[in-house]
């Protein structure tokens, strides 16, 4: 039998030095959150960053309890509160940030149940400043200031659905192929000016709050689970992802769209799925 | 010595009872203008369309007079418009539509000279609304009216931008990004739904009066030639190219990114590049 | 409903004045027969060839006598044979050839029932050989002796597994994968030398005699029907893409991978696989 | 200005505890070594392999002192010595292996200036047999001997020539195809069956002693250099990133092809070259 049961982290020390701010932890579920835990555990320094909306919820100050992180709210459509926030964190940090973590994603149609062909246009045009123009902002208000270390590092997540169509997943697949666009493009210039890399993470489904909204999510997860040589790789094992992506053993690998997804992306078809297909 | 004249090309009715839209033909260098030429000497009835203050400088009038086309102007970030286009469309077709070209971008920042990383954001979302959203309104009526016949092709026009940072091109990468993703996910619904296949065409850069305004057009140019093993495709052999999509060999291509471009995509260096790099 | 019925193919004399060879029809299953078919019927003059062995069964003939045109037998891993077959052929046509066709591929390992983890190196050096490295003779020996003329075009045959995993597809994804090389390497070079331009198509699964020999491939066939928005591409629509591609339509496309597939390469999963899931 | 200047590496412990074998160590430039040291100083235990006829230099010895591993020959195209490897090093290591470093390829075309038209099949098969099924063997024998733990790691180096033609790379980028291909339809099979991960790192053009025998390599690294954002990888960021690839970091990471280029692979252009062109 595979022992496939959860891993008691060890710590390395990976991060030591390394101050960050990590944009999106919701709950004890969200990707950012487990990000925000292990980046922790790992030495780094942290400032917790989401929509002021969602801090009401009041969840984020047990994380932020936890890894000693101030938490500074910001809408990240809005170039006022990035100014701010940064402002904040480079204060608190007393120098310069090393990495972000952008786990910001957010479909108004899915929401209001518009299907993909029906979609309502000015939500659509929130859902990509939101889901996708909002990295370059922050990537923006970073330049400008001078916000980030040579050699910082930005990691966005995204889901393969930029690449290939899952029909429920809808106008996300859009923003994130514009996600990983701005990635790119942005990873060039910062890449030239200050060695600062930007990729994305293209993970597995998850079970996180956010996810847990789209249409079909649990017929579609067993199947991403089913097609996957490895499973569906969790949101702690996407956190020890981040965290190599963050750490100096990683410096050259930039604009890059990385899949951690237990080999989903490159399966054409498994034993498991061919079976049921048959029934 | 390679026979690499101009051909003079013969017609084979290849498109004989079909009937299309053709959106963005400019002037007599744009690659829709000879895209409708070539449609129209191989038999298809065609519908020309622009946006206003295209049509205001004339040009499209001679071309309208020698494929023997109406021009019915369209913002297409207009759903009114839109819709009025559609239903002319029909009326003059008298039935369905059998396919459409997209050769519709524009951006606004490269026109005000606003380098990527201090782009203006409303600028963007207009860029990101005409260039890559306005495929999917243009889908959307379509879908709506259900003026598409069956097997019907639907083809835009894209750049490598997408997948690859080319950096004078700026926002317009992110844009054919969303572009190339819209086409993927409308391509899937509408290929359900009515056999519609949607695909781009990922063409080499070329001299249009479009292209001509990026900055550093010519050194890239001959970049781009001297990296294509068969040299850039120009807009004759994009137009012929297109065709294909809309006859019917090529029903079941869809949802694809067709690279038409030499050769350049798949070629990491040349020994011409590298000649000049020793210099 | 949607009007599916077997078209009824019209001539357009797209190939008209063209020559070329077809390597690989069996049966009347067979792509490459399809293609012959096509190929005449557009106007093509053409030669048939395939590996002595196969010749033997003696079905080639029926074909040779509708598209009237020789039979010349060639191993592809024999140079000899080849030397002989373009001699012949360059005889036979009175002069250059303008385009190849290479559908041959044959895995000793699937024959023999070895999976994957067990292969015997020495079939599978055959396989790579016969199914991949061939095209690089083919090539070659045109190279060699000057049979390809300008803007010439060839297409080899090959399947998704080249780049996903279909654990039943075996050491055949591997060849695949090898033979898209060949494509390119040698796209490259041809391209430079004499504007030839060399493809592959990577077509849906096919119930040919060959395919039929894959283990578990009726399930397998079902469920890329399922995941295919306009379902599996046949033998025939495969012809009719071939025709485009060896037609002076598509000049400029080199050392592409071109899906031909009814979307399957770019679809994450289907309503219609969901549904299947939950069962 | 950039603090570019080498690091002098912390050491973290991140491989405490495992154990694996580097291939392809040939002296203190190549990537298996710097990839052994690397290992060591994060706490691996390590056993060396490489070809007989490389360890009559001997150079290997000295690593081999540095990291007290003990030196296996073995001819990796041979299955019986690949046995005895690794009979030998689980008797070492007194149980299972963590990990593998597949550093292993040569081209007996390039060796004897074969031109990729003119190449010599049986050397081709050669090169095919030690660069790329080599990979095969390795991880069949493992398989065979049940030898890899749970959650093991295998990596094997690569170059974008298996994705683009670089024409100087020659028959190594159909080698570093097929090579890729084997991670991942070998990947499937080991992560359905012990949750190890198989994949591949696509390095920078490295002036090791094994690349420095292409042709024009010097101009070609020049141009990697000003088409990487970031500059080229060098050997030691590298090490860097195979070892995040061993550790437990990356358990969900597999059938991948990772590039490590500083961001080269996604660069269209950049304004050096550009300027370069322009000459």
């Amino acid at each position: 039998m595979a022992p496939i049961l959860k891993d008691i982290h060890m710590a390395y020390n990976l991060l030591k030095g390394k101050k960050g701010i990590i944009f999106g932890a919701l709950d004890e579920k969200s990707i950012a959150w487990r990000t925000a835990l292990r980046c922790h555990e790992e030495g780094a320094q942290l400032v917790l960053s989401n929509a002021p909306v969602a801090l009401r919820m009041g969840e984020i100050n047990k994380l932020a309890e936890t890894v000693h992180a101030p938490v500074i709210g910001a809408d990240v459509t809005n170039m006022d509160d990035l100014k701010k926030l940064f402002e904040e964190t480079m204060k608190h940090f007393d120098g310069g940030i090393d990495f972000i973590l952008h786990s910001i994603g957010m479909s108004l149609n899915v929401r209001k149940g518009k299907h993909y062909t029906e979609m309502d246009y000015g939500f659509n045009q929130k859902t990509l400043d939101i889901s996708a123009i909002s990295l370059h902002r922050v990537l923006r208000m970073a330049w400008e200031m001078d916000a980030l270390n040579y050699w910082g590092s930005v990691v966005a997540l995204t889901y393969i659905a930029a690449q290939r169509v899952f029909p429920d997943y809808n106008e996300m697949a859009d923003a994130k192929a514009l996600l990983e666009s701005v990635t790119r493009s942005f990873g060039y210039h910062y890449g030239v000016r200050k060695k600062v890399r930007v990729n994305t993470v293209s993970q597995s489904p998850t079970r996180t709050t956010a996810g847990s909204g789209v249409k079909g999510f649990d017929g579609f997860i067993t199947y991403a689970e089913k097609m996957s040589p490895l499973g569906n790789a969790d949101g702690d094992q996407c956190a020890d992802f981040v965290v190599t992506l963050f750490s100096d053993f990683t410096k050259m690998v930039t604009m890059q769209n990385l899949f951690h997804d237990g080999g989903f992306s490159t399966t054409g078809v498994t034993e498991s799925v061919i079976t049921q297909m048959e029934k």
